[in-house]
């Protein structure tokens, strides 16, 4: 923890919904930020809890003058205290608060799902429950930041991508951008760790159930199909942000699967290539001409494995073409780069710190 | 799975409470059992399920004439067709379920706690409840198989030891017996799989919490504390079985951890030797001289591990002294030997089968 | 462990190579089979170690008459002693010792690759040194025994299919036959626990580096890959057994990962569906129709997990076309169908038991 | 990774040995650390490897100014371009490349056990070679931070305390000190992860063997058995530092197991209490009063467990009387405050920086 920039030169930020997993990483990263404190833990659950009770890892460890307890949410104490939330909710949660703190001037990053689908009956139909906030749709910038970074800077609000898609997006990209591979032919295999199903206890994520164990679900039909699908269209076929999107169809099969693990997404993703000029080198090529300049993606000659970018907010990146096929193979770790740390990484842009700071 | 053995040349066994991890075990245990085979299924659950759907690994694998289907708990029905019952059930409801079987000349190995404490008052502050059967407290036989093997032959009722008490009686009966430590200085510092706390998923045991995680928990209250004091003390002092209870007092500290592994029981046993002539070589000769005829416990020249007892109904001993302590390590699979291993060497004894068949 | 046959009448078998996983594998099926026994542990260590002291689980748990100590590997003893053996050894000492206990009259399951390929040619690129008994080639069945069971029946050598490729096989060969997926479209996504990758300690294999971790390997050049391309060419497209095998093309993309679990094998598989009336209603069909006499691949209506088929003989699938893709889940345990368990399932047949004995 | 302070400002060290997990460590936290900043990284592996070759999650994520080429252990050079080394070397490497780094004035943190015992004799008993650098021995500081601060701050060589041992003596000092508990009576159940046996692939580390298990070892014999004795006969008895220690025999025994998990130690501290005064409320206000002022020791009314302290530099300890017995349970992080955390702390007091920066 930082002792040396004193407490008022920080920027003060509130968590909303502090006591899952998302909101655990985000009290950690802003522990350490050189430029960054929290200044208003704000849960719906009451009593409000002691956040170093609900996480006792926490004990000692909160940062300068972060008080323990967590207070209910209140608009206007948020607003004099804070100049931007961080909303951990769940995403009827996220749309009930985003309108007031927007109006009371407080920036939000929302690490929810409620303003990541442009289109509110797309989200009607993933989620399963009305969207309440269509009016703030057009107004939430998708914070894919390496290639939504300018939007971001100028944004009061950001929709903080989902956890796969951000690896599926970085990886398809450029080489969808280069066409080198066939929009209609993406299959994207992932695997992710059980936090990414949040905390709250459930029968198959059962220590016993959930360990030794590895298994598909959702396939084809997850949550994040539509995100993906929105990403690569939006992405993917012209120059950054979103009035750039064509009118092109993509389709991308998605296939999670649910590893033994704490944390991170490893996904393994199959294209075609669009000619049998596509080989290894130029696909490599192709993501080391786009991430040569970004900090948080590295390329590597070799696939990388979950492990190397645990606890870190890289994504880790490699493709080659074998069997007539391109293989792209990415890494992240779920709650850093996959939430919270793109979540800092989008907020230092909108508090105009730099974009690494803290990372 | 055996097909030697006609379906009418087997003894049909009820198991009720089967959807837990003690009833998986011992249907997969009594599938490849060459005397005895599953004749009644019985929940308590509203509709009672199928348990190839409630476990899908157990589809194709029943054994013969199995049903899938479990039933409702119909005492008469149980009687008609079964001549021994495991009950695999919440204490109340063994309770609840063992009177009428007994009554109805159906034998019972009861897995849950319920007839294991002596007293019905010991009982009742353990488990905070009412003992609503007590009258069957002095008819149920406490099933340490090694130690009380003739009264288990010519029980109805035998209340199936617990996992922890298993292996500490094991390390420590014939130490007590040979006065090798002294009563009142055992420790036992014990660790288990989370398959210990049963199948229902709880905070603690969500996987992204216990992964990676280690604890200690009821440290010296655990409902296993009383247990194995009084089985030391019914078994340490004397001639094998209950009658041979001494006045004796011994106290003894129970500290169990939560492993974040499925299944396993390791415990670490330090007891102070009652002279300096007791050495490593004594207390090792103690043991072996006890078990060498028992084929379900083996003592070792090297501490055993978690791993070298798992799926086996095997308790692995190893003691030695050193800086002045009597050091014993005990090893069981908390499901097999702990559970539901022990509860079929016992069903084998109360039906006349040889002891060690199907294990 | 069965008391009921007398050894007497228990068939002899010998397992070269014990002392790693397939090996212990074998030596706990075998334990419990009630129609055959070990005769004959024989290892090229020098001294040969006593298996009990190799695995200690295996103390007091050998099986009657079963001795501990491994003996050199003699030909004529083997001979002597035994009906058949089962090869646990590296694929260049499989080789070596095929031969001589073959013209002893002994009959070989042989669990290394050696005779699994049937160019010799082909076996050289994948596994890197020379094929020294390419004689032999002719002579093995490839021991798929769903699909090879009769010629099993009568096979001298049998090559006991590798893990991946078994559930490989087993999920696309109904498919291909059925016409209803393009064999060139195939993408077999797979993962695997580490046991799969041997019992000698590896850098990439130490707990802290395998542990939490998960990584895709030898991506498309992984040895099994050109095994999986000869089983589904050989078996799908025609009738059962080698004499149908067309001259079609076939590529199919394999993809291995490593898991951090001990063992099973998870495989997802893509491919492109024939025509647009290829549901999931028809592939579920195809599967069942071709699996519902097998006893052990089982056809679900959801995903299987890995957890569901652990320490089983079992091969659970299940099929689905979404988003315009077949995808097909199939699961087994990779030491046992996908290795040992298979092995004995072969060695029933070829020594006239009834398949199934047990497993 | 901090932006703020420019590179010249921060002070330069070097790394000895930064291919191990301690080494990892160490990089990954000076590389958040606003005042340090890493100079050197010396191998002595031929040829030196890229830091992020080796550990693959370093890509891009070294610090600023950091070169990814370790270089040969260079006395001359490191003394030019560093104040401060930090050795992560095998204990004979310690002893060989700490003297002529303190003859060229830069101070020395060692992670080794090469200079915590002060008597070379039982140093050479408890690690089997030689000390070929006895004359260091009295001026090396052991560096257990909060009972040896100011000895720390003046010191040329720091010798950083054992992972085990650090726990055992803060959660035991002040227990001593006050006479609540018997010294002789001392026994230390603890369990530690794997990363704790090094990063070298062993046979009983590699992940089928280690996952799924739990095993003691070194059972009253481990290397860390004198470490802990001499810190409670050195800090347990008087006040600060060596120069208080009396002639008072203690003797502890230590029990260490093997955890299936990458990193964390928990501690279960078994002592009896000197009278029958001392209870819960007496032991807990003694640890309450040593480290209410202390930034890495937290006091906490229930037991922490392994997952509280993962990745900090935190010590969390409950102790209790149950049963007449004293227990304390403590836990640490084994990489962080159990060797570079520490180490971290020792070097910041030692370079005059205030000893929680960076951590």
């Amino acid at each position: 923890m930082s002792t040396d920039a004193s407490i008022s030169a920080k920027i003060p930020v509130a968590i909303l919904g502090p006591t899952g997993y998302t909101g655990l990483e985000l009290i950690e990263i802003i522990a350490r930020h050189p430029r960054m404190r929290v200044a208003f833990l704000g849960s719906a659950r009451t009593p409000a809890p002691r956040i170093d009770v609900e996480f006792p890892r926490l004990a000692g460890r909160l940062g300068e003058g972060v008080r323990a307890e967590c207070e209910a949410i209140d608009h206007d104490a948020i607003a004099q205290r804070c100049r931007l939330a961080f909303l951990c909710l769940p995403h009827e949660a996220a749309m009930e608060h985003t309108p007031p703190l927007l109006a009371r001037g407080v920036k939000v990053v929302d690490l929810s799902a409620a303003y990541r689908l442009r289109d509110a009956a797309v989200y009607e139909q993933a989620y399963g429950h009305p969207h309440t906030d269509a009016a703030n749709l057009e107004r939430a910038v998708y914070g894919l930041t390496e290639f939504a970074r300018e939007r971001v800077r100028g944004a009061e609000l950001v929709a903080n991508p989902g956890c796969y898609p951000t690896v599926a997006a970085l990886a398809l990209i450029p080489l969808l951008r280069a066409g080198l591979i066939a929009p209609e032919s993406i299959i994207i295999s992932a695997a992710s760790g059980v936090s990414g199903a949040g905390r709250a206890a459930k029968p198959n994520l059962h220590f016993p159930e959930a360990n030794e164990n590895f298994s598909a679900y959702g396939i084809g039909v997850h949550r994040h199909q539509p995100e993906i699908g929105q990403s690569l269209r939006d992405f993917g076929f012209g120059a950054e942000g979103r009035e750039a999107r064509p009118t092109k169809t993509l389709s991308a099969l998605f296939v999670p699967h649910l590893l033994p693990v704490e944390r991170g997404i490893l996904e393994t993703i199959y294209a075609q290539p669009t000619s049998a000029g596509v080989d290894t080198a130029r696909v490599q090529a192709c993501l080391r001409e786009r991430y040569d300049v970004e900090r948080f993606v590295t390329v590597r000659d070799d696939a990388p494995t979950l492990r190397d970018v645990l606890r870190t907010n890289m994504v880790q990146l490699n493709a080659r073409v074998v069997q007539r096929c391109v293989v792209v193979v990415g890494a992240e770790d779920n709650l850093v780069k996959g939430a919270s740390g793109q979540a800092v990484q989008n907020a230092n842009l909108m508090l105009g710190v730099a974009e690494a700071e803290g990372l």
